[in-house]
């Protein structure tokens, strides 16, 4: 019988930055993707809705017998993460508790911003874990809703992505935060413009880092980690035919990507 | 008995420019709106996927007992259309067919521009449109994919918008077209911005006034027109809870909505 694997999903590519950095972390591991390309993307529906699309993943993702359950997708994680650890009988790691705790140990003015899709900012789901860690730091938050087009255009260093950028920032700039969390798992593709414009003195976190952090440190845990051994193949399962994804998916995975196999949830 | 309705259906509020058009040109039919917004947008999804959507889509307003079926999307009209009317018994209107048929009473130069998202472009359906009406018209096709979040962010006029539009549209421009068809229903919002980038001597043709024409010859063609009467007010039905919708839509209605309710249509 097969191990069985961490298994990984988001609502289509950005949660490959979350699995490339598994891949590396905790090679060996054998690694389930799963993403929800027919309904992507999350970011602009209901907590609801999305709450919904979470259980259904979960779900494939338990019938497949994973070990433990990563949520790398920060809508997904902000509305769905303790509904999910109270309802499987598993471990179930998500994208902004990793994140924020890195945001607090990096801060020095406690002056921290936050940048997300619009599902995850009006979630507050930042600000809790923030203030759960430190209850004095100033948090401000900001859902940039074209950066998501934007990463997946390919446009991520365009002037039209700058241009956004210095728009959507000006108002956490001129609160003088000196950290910046990306809080959706398509944003570190914008990271190059994105420093650009908050200058060299704000800190940028990548949750993505983090996450595989806390991952490892959950398998160890729960005495789930395998010996290191070779690397093995990462299943691929997505909602909608691979075409995109494959295509799209490559830049955000930092390799390219193949094998895919398209499933139905609903 | 509550006389039967027109049924419209999009993706999510891109059709609401079609549906005001309706309200103007044929006042007094009754009107049901459905806007799949749980799992908009269909212009970044496999056609096998957004055929799959149309249906179910035409199965719930064919059980509203609509007398006609306005397919208010060009990703689905370009994908679906033919499929829903040889499904369902009813007519159905597209907003592919309007728009070519437009743009080829419009054009001296034959020389035709078409923008739209990547599920309409990589379609070809108004390249065959087109062709079909005039077979030598040269018609130029590119994908627009910023242009929907750019109209739902309300940044129709930003600077952002016109830099993104300077470069979809350059090799349009260089291939001296001087008739360009908005092919996505959310593009009418940008409509200012367009006409500037391409300048004065560029038309720019909305499907949304032609595709309330067609459907009023329809339902004069099937004796399905009720007499003038009064108003009566539209019944609005979308995938996710309506907070959204109500939110952005209103720009693409031109009127304040409310009154919209939920329905699950998987």
């Amino acid at each position: 019988m097969p191990e069985r694997a961490v298994g990984v999903f988001d609502s289509g590519v950005g949660g490959l930055t979350v699995l490339r950095e598994l891949q590396y972390q905790i090679p060996g591991e054998p690694l389930v993707y799963l993403g929800d390309t027919a309904r992507v993307p999350y970011g602009t529906k209901s907590a609801q809705t999305v709450l919904r699309y979470a259980h259904e993943a979960a779900v494939f993702l338990v019938a497949q017998r994973v070990k433990l359950l990563v949520v790398a997708c920060n809508t997904a994680s902000a509305v769905a993460l303790d509904d999910l650890a109270e309802t499987y009988r598993l471990p179930v790691v998500g994208v902004i508790e990793p994140g924020a705790r890195r945001a607090l140990e990096v801060t020095r003015s406690g002056r921290i911003g936050v940048i997300g899709t619009e599902g995850t900012i009006r979630s507050g789901a930042y600000e809790r874990a923030l203030r759960a860690g430190q209850p004095d730091v100033v948090v401000h938050a900001v859902a940039c809703p074209l950066f998501v087009p934007l990463a997946e255009e390919g446009w991520a260093g365009h002037e039209v992505a700058r241009l956004a950028a210095r728009d959507y920032l000006a108002p956490l700039l001129a609160q003088e935060i000196d950290t910046l969390v990306l809080g959706c798992t398509h944003y570190p593709l914008l990271k190059k413009t994105l420093q650009e414009v908050v200058g060299p003195n704000v800190r940028l976190i990548d949750s993505a880092e983090e996450t595989a952090k806390a991952v490892a440190l959950k398998l160890d845990a729960h005495q789930l980690r395998l010996p290191v051994a070779a690397n093995v193949p990462t299943r691929y399962f997505v909602t909608d035919i691979p075409d995109r994804f494959e295509r799209v998916g490559g830049a955000f995975l930092g390799a390219s990507l193949h094998g895919v196999t398209m499933v139905n949830l609903d």
